[in-house]
């Protein structure tokens, strides 16, 4: 039988990036926002104009991504799905182009049991054909066809119609009865 | 009306990748290949292996992908089903990490109406839902769910059960009639 597919998000998935882009805003405009003061917003939505700008040339630079951390649990879990299930991770990339060979071999850092094969870089993702998808961000899980896993994040705390899932171990305990 | 999407190759397909391969070949190894010594072969097949090696070494080295030569009529091709559809490139280049930002750069220098949502890096590309998929590699096209059309290639030549089209000419009539 053909296994099920399992599509991944990266960032705040299973990378690590809202807490470097928090800890990056406060490093370089001398601030001290908390993730509340984000909740249920875009980033933009709480920086002025212009450090919003320098945030984001901040990440556009090579090396923003490489050295995310993992999310709790993200590996045991994901190399346990990997077994029963297809797994590919999905990660809107090409709008930072040097993220791209970056996310390449973090995921061949932390997670080396994922072949190239099952990794996909894109911009869009409603090309993306799987019977799940595990993101944070409504506008990937809206055109999905298949079976969507919000994942839990300071800036998707006011959407709502997704199952909502705040950890690892809570994407782990789905699975087990699927 | 949504437009329909078509799903574009890049290797061989918009570049001229296998013209690049097979001057690399002679030029390292100092063989005077042609086109035909590969019709019907993947390149492996015709090379010893440890020349393999060391072509697929230059592959893998930055730069490689970066210069590719634009596939006769793509460009003209492209624009005009721009309108008509939505176009997206799915390229099989997680296999070659250095690949990855050089190939966003050449989209962005030969197919600048191209944004960056509509390109998709990947390895198996099964995982892919589109309308339409225009490939050289039987391997993408057959677990392709919607209409193929296979891009005539030196290697493919003894496919059969696909539509097969020459040129980006042949396949504006093709889509003239769609």
């Amino acid at each position: 039988m053909t296994k099920k597919r399992i599509a991944i998000d990266m960032d705040d998935v299973m990378a690590a990036a809202g807490k470097k882009i928090l800890h990056t805003y406060n490093t370089i405009i001398g601030t001290n926002f908390k993730d509340h003061h984000f909740q249920g917003k875009a980033y933009y939505d709480v920086l002025k104009e212009e450090h919003y700008h320098v945030v984001r040339e901040e990440i556009f630079k090579p090396g923003f991504f490489r050295t995310l951390e993992v999310m709790p649990d993200a590996v045991e879990v994901i190399k346990k799905l990997h077994e029963r299930f297809d797994i590919f991770i999905v990660s809107a990339a090409t709008e930072f182009p040097n993220s791209l060979k970056e996310k390449i071999e973090w995921l061949e850092e932390h997670f080396p049991f994922i072949s190239w094969k099952n990794i996909v870089l894109c911009g869009d993702k409603s090309i993306i054909s799987a019977d799940y998808l595990i993101d944070d961000h409504e506008k990937n899980l809206s055109t999905f066809k298949g079976k969507t896993l919000m994942f839990d994040a300071i800036h998707n705390q006011k959407i709502e119609g997704y199952q909502r899932f705040k950890s690892w171990r809570e994407i782990d305990t789905f699975f087990d009865g699927e």
